[in-house]
């Protein structure tokens, strides 16, 4: 018998209430159904949701191409591809009642919702679901560490790909089967195998570019380890590096470095962000630095939450995010360390234990 | 110096002009968005979106992170992270006509459009596209033909994978770098590699599963050359088949061919599958085949419109189809034929080339 967790629920009605009294959510993004109830599918043009209401039992709507368990705490509603979605919604749903929707469902559901007023007024509601995911509870956090010591071991394992005469393609087409060797289901994104001056661009995918002496090889990858997203990046020398290299390195080391002794309960995401940037401009490279330091990760590689200069919101307990500050120079080199860190009470873990020091894999 | 297709965006306007006379357009789908423009980006949380109008210039909006080429004849209006997408949006539509949207759209960018009374009214508009793309043209057709012959390709390099002893994820795991070899980017999907009694399951993953004597070996694969997709499925033996599974291949296999006969323009979709549909229940299987004949396909490996006992549409010249009936026997057994059709002036052209013919593979 599966059952929804209950814990999860009470949490994301707790913060749905707060600001919507009297509301119902129906969750639509597939890793929150997956946080709630275990089931996990991506549903493409199909519909699955969950309703969710202070006092009522959570119903499972989802199309019967996908058979669920018996869940001994929720109702699972069927309805199959000759139904029409919205009609199999609007019976579920109360019409007297505000309904919070998730920012990703598609327009195709949403409309005919309104059109049949199957509720009171819709209203962008996954604030609520994104709220309990940020903070990772006791077995979240277990599982975040295991898949981290898995990229550990995958980035050890990676480096040993990298010789004369090897092309970036080369080395990522036989990542998959490194993260299935240290139990992964697979990546949490495409991994990234940037060479040289490919490095200088950080939107770089991997292509037939053949490695040189000099150039830099940078790694930023991460697997699945029972859903649980794992993302760490290294940048490597493949020879000497040039002084400039060698300078940068240093310097994006020391920023992200900056960063990670700063976070604790309290410290703003902007505060985090601007002490690696700091240490960078004051390098006289700040121009040089041009994205976000870090996304917050869990059942995906990028979950709501960003540690950049916009973001106020104050550090907790149990969020899960990346530090990754890089120096791009275009048509040149580039260089990003990356790490995933959990807060905790008293301040924070770093979740990879592969070193920053600097490598020469020739 | 890029260009918007002119010719698709007039067959988009005007199936859009027949059902919402004087309506704009907002294409946000990405497939949909290269299909008129050649840029393709997955934007993930980000926006990029073409707004069309008869008698205006096409607008493209997108995110900055995605620098677009200038175009010649379309304007591209940027927005950034800091912007707030629905006024960069609502800057460019004419609020006081009808606004088309995608089904595809996040709800998270359509509610504040209607917040801000972006258009005088908001309906689902994507069929407009959806009709444009259905029907290839003469440049697609042809890439559609270099698809499917790279996927028989991929199937005759595949087929020699196949040992004593080896499972299907070790077969699965070795498919992207055929469909490299043969001039592919990638997948159009996650293959399908079945053995024996999982082949009874048309929804199994490659799994652990270890190659036995006796058993089917189901390949559902496809790959993408230069955006368009394939898709084909082939059941061999391993061994000797049993009787029965000797039987339901031939009677698959003379479904296929009963559908693939009939295709020719003025014919339904719905007839095509009844073809099918009646070799295999009058041989008395028909419960065992539970799903539909077969999906559009062209720049997704399934685009909206099917090959379905409820499909009344058509068949016309420029679509492409897959037929792709099966028997599955839980537990036991399980096998699928699948080709892909493009309909022309005098009939059809089927786009796989690779056999019918029963094959052991030991």
């Amino acid at each position: 018998m599966a059952h929804v967790d209950d814990k999860r629920v009470a949490r994301v009605l707790d913060a749905l209430e707060a600001q919507h009294p009297g509301a119902q959510l129906l969750v639509n993004d597939p890793w929150s159904i997956y946080y709630l109830t275990g089931f996990y599918a991506d549903m493409f043009e199909r519909f699955c949701g969950v309703l969710l209401a202070r006092g009522a039992e959570p119903v499972i709507l989802v199309n019967a191409l996908h058979q669920l368990p018996e869940y001994d705490n929720a109702r699972v509603a069927y309805h199959t591809d000759t139904d029409i979605v919205a009609d199999a919604i609007a019976r579920e749903v109360d019409p007297t009642k505000p309904l919070g929707i998730d920012t990703v469902m598609r327009s195709g559901f949403l409309m005919p919702l309104m059109e049949r007023h199957a509720a009171s007024e819709f209203f962008l509601g996954d604030f609520a679901v994104t709220a309990a995911r940020t903070h990772k509870d006791a077995a979240e956090q277990e599982l975040m560490r295991a898949s981290s010591a898995a990229n550990d071991a995958v980035m050890a394992d990676a480096i040993k790909l990298v010789h004369e005469g090897v092309t970036e393609r080369e080395i990522a087409d036989q990542m998959l089967g490194l993260y299935r060797k240290h139990d992964c289901e697979g990546f949490s994104f495409p991994p990234i195998v940037s060479f040289g001056a490919n490095a200088g661009d950080p939107h770089h995918e991997p292509d037939d570019t053949v490695l040189k002496r000099g150039d830099v090889v940078l790694f930023d990858i991460g697997g699945r380890h029972r859903n649980y997203c794992s993302d760490m990046t290294r940048t490597f020398f493949w020879g000497e590096p040039d002084e400039e290299t060698a300078r940068i390195y240093d310097i994006v080391r020391r920023a992200n470095e900056a960063a990670e002794a700063l976070i604790a309960p309290g410290v703003r995401m902007c505060d985090l962000d601007r002490a690696a940037r700091n240490v960078i401009e004051d390098a006289g490279y700040g121009q040089y630095f041009t994205h976000r330091l870090g996304h917050s990760i869990g059942l995906q590689d990028h979950e709501p939450g960003d540690v950049s200069l916009v973001n106020e919101q104050v550090v907790e307990p149990g969020m899960t995010f990346s530090i990754e500050p890089g120096i791009y120079l275009p048509g040149h080199t580039g260089v990003r360390i990356e790490d995933l860190a959990l807060v905790n009470e008293n301040g924070v873990e770093i979740l990879n234990a592969y070193p920053h020091d600097p490598l020469r894999l020739d």
